[in-house]
């Protein structure tokens, strides 16, 4: 149970840090859609991996009226994932996030095929996704990347770059 | 009446045909937001042609508010349409689309003038709108074109083709 | 009292005139998302002045939720200001927008910074910004100009421009 506590803690106070103009711990549990969209997704990919598909695409459902942002059940999410704003935000089923990333509303981790294979893209550490950008396939985003504002990007992206514009072949 | 039935498992179909990740089609009828803004969308541009323009317009809201999709009344939609995620798309009054197309989140068929005209894009049949993609204006969308995630499209589009980036004069 | 009426009217005539398709100020008050958004930010704007800021940030959560655009408490927006559709639309703490202004859905004034200092964009009079624009950082949008449909803007932009695709350093 502590261990629950600890985590929720560590969840929490990295909205704290990344966002100053926070003005309490009541608003970010209460206000944010982010932190919200999470909790859910823990619960639907819960349900998700003990085979309650249609439990579990319920609870993203609810989610995403509630808040605006689509997680699929399947997609993996790192620790201290900050999702700033979210509306429109989708991310897919086979998508992967590492830990201490920050996303912003409007960006789609999607896929161009639908075989039941690894078709969404993979998201390395402290990596900043930019409103608007469109991220699709099963491309790798290097850690400490920071990916522009509704940029396009369809093929690998090295460590520590800065993406703008369409980045595809 | 079971040719209603038919139009309604014609649609589902298109769904389920599209995504084979649905794992039933109680999921597609119940939990997906494109089929019920459609459903919607056949409601209020029924109210709309019979000239009921305030019902038509509070039934394409509530679908707005339930699903994140904006189908204004007026607009003239093609058989097996399926609309993916969703969120943020608006589609305008004098839009028409054809069959068999799919359409993303954040995809806008928008106008630049306000005259009670043709004023909204024309697309044909089996085309592919990515997500983010802006189609302004009444240009036409030639048959089985690709337009590319974020794609800002002000003029004809040629059958057959792919849009990346900006297309406008 | 026969002030706020005269606000009010001012207001809803905007859309009235900018929008010859709405059939009555009925559907403008009650179905357009707009009208409903800015209401709650005058609300939410009072709070904000007053220090009740957890108050505030509800009225704009729930105005958020009720009709997909976020505009936070703290923002200074203009008169007559018509926010068409809205929907994903993001207006942050510190941008300032001037009168007579026209905002399409996707639109967001954002910020890169998180100090507690001017940090969003300051937007002049009869400025249009198209469905999907990105305006990021304490930028300078002059007044008349027109931003197109998914614009990235992250420098000054002077009087009487016309800007499309990436504008930035």
């Amino acid at each position: 149970m502590s261990r629950i506590v600890d985590k929720l803690y560590e969840f929490f106070k990295a909205y704290k840090d990344y966002d100053p103009a926070a003005k309490s711990y009541w608003e970010i549990i209460l206000l944010y859609p982010g932190p919200k969209a999470i909790c859910c997704h823990v619960l639907a990919h819960h349900l998700y991996q003990n085979k309650f598909y249609f439990l579990a695409r319920f609870v993203s459902e609810l989610s995403r009226w509630l808040t605006g942002i689509e997680i699929h059940p399947g997609a993996k999410l790192g620790r201290r994932l900050v999702i700033d704003h979210g509306m429109a935000t989708v991310i897919g089923e086979t998508a992967e996030i590492g830990d201490d990333c920050i996303i912003f509303h409007e960006v789609t981790l999607g896929g161009v095929r639908f075989d039941p294979i690894k078709r969404h893209p993979t998201v390395g550490d402290r990596v900043v996704i930019g409103t608007g950008a469109k991220i699709l396939g099963p491309v790798h985003i290097g850690s400490d990347s920071r990916i522009g504002a509704n940029a396009f990007v369809m093929k690998d992206v090295p460590a520590g770059s800065v993406v703008v514009g369409v980045f595809k072949d």
